[in-house]
């Protein structure tokens, strides 16, 4: 049993690793092991304090040399679904059961906004995994969405079994060369069907017949992740202190709202941080 | 008129700074251009992310180098009073009279909390300026609180005055040497009297008869210098957007409470700048 369980490998994320390391607590942290696709791609930072025009490439290698330097370890993998069990939590991860006694959310703010028809289509034409569901749609026509290169080679998986694949990359210069796989600039904001998902609403305002929808993205929507959870215009409801609805489940960063700043985020996490410190302390208190 | 005056510069003001600075906001800065004696008197932050295993005067050179960078300017006065006119602020720092749309205070924890009874006594035996009423306690008993060497001149000129001078320094190695002064390394923690203040009592418990007690900080707490500020604990009440319960009146860092950290100071300060810029504009539109 772990004292936290952190999803997300951002800046809020890394502040909540970093202070509960040093406080000696045990934690998994599961994300991408480049941290953040977002930071790296950010072009200028004007406003990190004690940072003055830093590339957002800049700002990871310094987080990332902090996380070595402190001997922080990222999980790479993707957290699909938490749920509740009484005092802690438990948390699949590329299908492995993982227990901790808190969860904090660092998932960022793309991840935290399901697409309209998501949450209602999911199980039903809409999947988040390739390797579990591929096989269903043999000879069929499928759109896949993806937020990060990593993701190519279950594109390319997907590929090699329907008929054809609409691929939505949120990134630029996808790396998928394949004959039955159209790349899209366009991007997917609703999925429509009846009992089951058999169309894509575009940003554009195009509409594209599937027989399913692949969303390959560094985490899932929060709201779908763990059920109950209150969620308000896209964004996870916390209070002064990082908690949210949920007992020992706390939220930090753009998942938060806005505004949308490192800076931000940072400091969320480290009161995140401090929050779980807090609360593992009184819990460990009630049992003696 | 300034759209914003923020008051104090530690991390948390400097944040909240750089942001209206990059928003082309005007305001005016007050504090210690020295910026924070408490940042750098910190030996190690392990905790301030992209910023490993850093010293505190290393991380105030980081802070310092970037405003000069930004061509952000520190106004060195002390504000004492801040009175709400209708849509502004007046703001008093060091007698003069400054207005604003807004105020962003930040100005630490230390200062946050004033002594028991400095309220009851403020003006009967408690003062904050050495200059305005050091005349009414010539030849007498005084003790007197500083937190940062640059009001070493003000004790000088109290103990040109008074008979005998408790001086209680709160930073080490104080530079005042005078035979009628007597420096201690205890802390003041009350303030008795009657109709006015005739007793400080110490940390250590014991107790010092004196005839009146002046108070020498880089900011005046913040429920005495702005009346009707909410004030729990010693710390200032703010929402999730750092709104304190008066309308313009922001709080950010250490001053709204627990934990006190780096990270989380600059987290508020950008988040007060951000919700400043908004509450200006919303207030534009009226206006129009």
């Amino acid at each position: 049993m772990y004292d936290c369980i952190i999803v997300g490998t951002g800046p809020a994320g890394f502040s909540c690793a970093l202070n509960l390391k040093i406080h000696n607590r045990q934690f998994l942290w599961f994300g991408n092991g480049q941290m953040s696709d977002k930071v790296q791609k950010t072009p200028h930072v004007d406003n990190y304090p004690a940072l003055p025009g830093i590339t957002g490439r800049g700002l990871f290698e310094a987080f990332d040399a902090h996380r070595q330097q402190m001997e922080i370890a990222i999980t790479e993998k993707q957290v699909t679904n938490i749920m509740p069990a009484g005092d802690h939590y438990m948390v699949l991860a590329d299908n492995e059961v993982y227990e901790a006694r808190t969860v904090a959310l660092c998932v960022g703010a793309a991840n935290a906004a399901p697409l309209r028809g998501e949450e209602e289509f999911l199980g039903r034409g809409v999947s988040y995994c390739a390797t579990c569901d591929g096989n269903f749609y043999k000879g069929k026509k499928i759109a896949v969405y993806a937020n990060a290169p990593k993701f190519e080679h279950e594109v390319e998986f997907l590929a090699d079994l329907a008929e054809s694949v609409d691929f939505y990359p949120a990134y630029p210069e996808p790396g998928v060369v394949r004959e039955n796989v159209h790349v899209s600039t366009d991007y997917p904001v609703e999925i429509k069907g009846e009992l089951k998902a058999c169309e894509v609403t575009l940003k554009s305002g195009e509409s594209r017949e599937v027989d399913g929808v692949f969303l390959l993205r560094n985490a899932i929507a929060p709201a779908i992740m763990l059920k109950n959870l209150v969620v308000e215009n896209g964004h996870i409801v916390v209070n002064r202190k990082q908690e949210t609805n949920l007992p020992g489940c706390y939220a930090a960063g753009d998942c938060t709202g806005r505004p949308y700043q490192y800076a931000k985020a940072v400091g969320e996490g480290n009161v995140a941080a401090h929050e779980i410190i807090e609360y593992l302390a009184e819990a460990d208190k009630k049992e003696k």
